[in-house]
């Protein structure tokens, strides 16, 4: 082993934290459905062979829904001491298992007080459209706008829905769990190979939430709304059906911020009272 | 028809000029191949089907290696004015015959003094190269390198390999074909990715060239050579299987640059005195 071990190592269990990437394309998702290929499954599936153990279970920072990729999704999981391999050993042996669609680009020892779903501090996705003839190599990266774009109105509306709202017009509900989160970031950008990019970060997302904000705000881009309804329909906090998800190719889910480890304790405590662990995240 | 005719349309045909992207990934390259799928067959195809004639000839700016990725190939074909349809229909119809991997982005009536081969006076490319872990998101785009490069070694090397060179020892010798080519770009950069990207443009490139010079150039970024070695290997003139040729899927073919159409034939015989037909382009 190279790093000390966690102070929980004593106790026989030693908690690790991965960074994870994966191209959501051939996924049913994140989160395990029999008979489907999920990340989840293959990667506790792959964990539980190198480490030989019955099954490794992981817990993510957010689930993904089919067809999301990921650049910085972050799991955790336990392992009995006697398991453990060295660090290095254990990032090639999972990786030349993984298929190649799914890889762990990092790893290491974490506290036992590290939580990748209730510790962290807010969540970060990246959407991408094209406008313009079908594009062979944006395919599977991008949504492609049949209609022109006004970047700067979506971008512009886009700034209404930051701060703390009730986002359940833009969420499906779910029995006792709160739509109720903190939207930080919302910005639009042309790329310089002329693609449209919105930055979203938030405490965290409701089930599916990216994707009816980046939808509603598309419809303000085609000229079809206003940015006056986009506020409208936040306030009457009621999924409509007419409002389009934007698809699930376009979306990346970029990365995941955690505050230092002497405040895991603190943050997990305060996301709990905020968003029962029945929630989605 | 949209667009006024061509001169040659008054002799019964008409020359059209196309804007050709495609994901190298699922083809056996550019080049028609009995039994395999390459771009020029499946474009070729679907051309006489909505076209309705026998055979659609194509003649593209550069043959690509199978692998290679294009997001600027140029294409020009002749055609009976009798089988013309209006632009924006072909466009469409072609692009919902073709498969998912290739597309025109672009359709135009153009002289009957153009070439999509001759008439070129350069073609650029990209090359992508990644490090650290693997990245399923970056699996079929960008080579990964296992051993940290240095990127201002590899942008200094390039710069001695600018000019008119005889470039042997980077191109597969063809019988009675020159190897005498103008390097005018060969500029390495990292993207907001980390990604490290090499810019290259010549009047044209021989078979596996762009491949070879980069290849050449990563082994001195990875500290196995230095810049010394590369201009002597220029000089040698002679193709060494030790120097390694970039992998394809790393490569994308990205533009074509032509004159004004006045200038096409000069362009053209221009070419022809330097790179006589035989030799590949």
């Amino acid at each position: 082993m190279n790093e000390p071990l966690a102070p929980d190592a004593q106790q026989g269990l030693i908690r690790l934290r991965g960074d994870v990437s994966y191209d959501g394309k051939e996924f049913s998702g994140w989160g395990l459905q029999p008979g489907r290929r999920t990340v989840q499954g293959v990667i506790e599936e792959t964990l539980s062979t190198v480490l030989r153990q019955e099954r490794v279970a992981i817990q993510c920072a957010g689930r993904t829904d089919a067809g999301v990729h990921a650049r910085g999704q972050v799991i955790h999981f336990d392992l009995p001491i006697e398991a453990m391999l060295e660090m290095d050993d254990l990032l090639f042996k999972i990786n030349s298992l993984l298929p190649e669609d799914v890889a762990i680009r990092k790893f290491q020892i974490t506290s036992s007080d590290f939580d990748a779903r209730f510790a962290a501090l807010s969540r970060s996705y990246v959407y991408s459209i094209y406008q313009g003839e079908r594009d062979p190599l944006l395919r599977d990266w991008a949504y492609r706008s049949w209609i022109p774009l006004d970047l700067t109105a979506m971008h512009e509306a886009s700034q209404d829905l930051l701060g703390l709202h009730d986002f359940a017009a833009f969420c499906r509900k779910r029995e006792g769990s709160t739509t109720i989160r903190t939207l930080t970031r919302f910005d639009w950008h042309e790329t310089d190979d002329g693609i449209f990019q919105a930055d979203l970060s938030a405490d965290a997302f409701c089930y599916s939430m990216v994707r009816a904000l980046v939808g509603a705000v598309i419809s303000i881009g085609e000229g079809k709304r206003d940015k006056e309804w986009l506020v409208s329909y936040l306030e009457g906090k009621t999924r409509e059906p007419a409002v389009f998800a934007a698809p699930a190719h376009g979306l990346v889910f970029q990365s995941v911020e955690y505050p230092p480890e002497s405040e895991f304790v603190e943050r997990i405590s305060q996301t709990l009272r905020m968003r029962p662990p029945h929630g989605t995240h």
